[in-house]
């Protein structure tokens, strides 16, 4: 059996009782690579499941699939990832390439934050498609999320962003050299999220990201951990606040949508960097009932 | 402590450990009522926890919160619901009535059927807003949803319908009669839900719903368990087939929208009523580049 475990989004609890017995059933169990950068080390989950893992690129899981599948016909093989297998990530191919090899498979399911994003007190049934955002170069800045973003607006619905990670980058230097050094990770903050969006919003002027007049809220490690972060306001005012007031990357951005609702601005309202502001600007913009 | 805790979709193991840990400590454990009809007994619930549950209906947790927070403050309470927290039913009201009482709170996530819908292979930033389709009766057909479908249609996204259910109902003649005698509770199947989106489609004519050109994906139990079930084909395949083909409730429906990319249809094309016409519709009618 070719088990795909999702192992939630904060750290080694939150996978599900399920996941934890088909792990410790497994004979081989890869990790993907992003798992053990953004959640917890490959060690202390380890040492929880007291077994030892094999790191699996992204790259490896895409394009040599049939090494982590090899022999799942006879023994368990279980790949970990973070979040839900389905996910923003999916594994699709994977799962194709496993029924092609005729490999029975099973999906063991776990919060992603495509649900987790409920975290910050928007209803999940009032988002539109969600959408990516890439970090921006001098000469590329590809802007197709802005398109996205209006069709949920002009609907009047929230937006998931998910913002970019780099992983294993090899810097222009390095590769004309050909020396395969990678730079560190890097992860995009909210902070440059929010001048990414103003900037494409000053050249295309459909008025959906306004700096004073567009809500959002940002979150990262929605897992009900301590770490969890969630920090509402204007766009101006999450892009006024210091990097560490978002705590540790993934991060998520909330575009907030017309169809406000005025129970779910009371509930974020709790996470605003100024609740006058958030309040006056959901009544005054939004329309909401509030007192 | 006041904890929200996900159980996930299919039974007692889909629980995270982070979740079991807090159900262990808790001195008093609430099931909200739904959880316990649709997944697995209570009796099930409480052996696996080695500990009693207190059944709490939808209308205790929103309407008599204070009973379940009371204490809260200086022991341990777990609230345990179906899916995520967040999901398709959210918790915002107790959690803002502990919020009022200065009750700390950590809400567990886990899968939701908004995340765990993925597992039909349609990819999830694909999805437009969720809708719910409600029970028809002859005098109320309630038929908000199909502008929310034609909102996503018409941006070629997916769309999740969750289908209805009814607990706790009484019948008319018990109710004439002050008895308070509950009808067992009723699930939506899809054949039922496929013949009201139909009937709506006859009415308002948009044609975002046809009978023999809509695909759509039936879904049951997504929990990665043994009765998981999904199913795939045009309104017409669905609605032919017998309730039993669609396995236990609850049921979740996806209108497949336009922008449907030739991957999802090679994956979910395993769960086809009928492969050829599965992939004949999607090359002719949504325009697929398949082989």
């Amino acid at each position: 059996m070719f088990y795909i475990i999702g192992l939630g989004l904060a750290d080694e609890k939150d996978i599900t009782v399920r996941g934890l017995e088909a792990v410790k059933g497994a004979s081989r169990i890869y990790l993907e690579a992003y798992t053990s950068i953004l959640m917890v080390q490959k060690e202390r989950l380890e040492a929880f499941y007291e077994k030892p893992l094999i790191l699996a690129d992204r790259d490896m899981v895409e394009t040599q699939s049939d090494e982590i599948l090899h022999r799942a016909d006879e023994v368990d093989v279980a790949l970990l990832v973070v979040g839900d297998p389905f996910g923003a990530t999916t594994h699709t191919d994977i799962l194709l390439r496993a029924r092609a090899l005729r490999i029975p498979t099973r999906v063991i399911h776990n919060a992603s934050i495509m649900n987790a994003v409920g975290a910050a007190g928007l209803q999940l049934y009032q988002f539109g498609q969600t959408v990516s955002l890439v970090f921006f170069t001098e000469t590329w800045k590809p802007d197709s999320f802005y398109d996205r973003i209006k069709e949920n607006s002009d609907l009047g619905l929230h937006t998931l962003v998910l913002l970019d990670i780099k992983v294993k980058e090899i810097s222009d230097e390095n590769l004309a050299r050909g020396r395969k050094i990678y730079e560190p990770p890097r992860y995009m903050s909210i902070p440059l999220a929010v001048k990414q969006l103003l900037e494409i919003e000053s050249i295309r002027k459909d008025d959906i990201l306004e700096a004073d007049t567009t809500l959002a809220v940002a979150l990262s490690r929605v897992g009900g951990g301590e770490d969890q972060r969630i920090v509402a306001g204007t766009l101006a005012d999450l892009a006024k606040q210091p990097e560490e007031a978002f705590g540790e990357p993934l991060h998520s951005l909330i575009i907030v949508g017309r169809r406000l609702h005025h129970l779910e601005v009371e509930y974020a309202e709790d996470f605003a960097v100024d609740r006058e502001r958030w309040r006056t600007v959901a009544r005054s913009v939004y329309g909401c009932a509030l007192d």
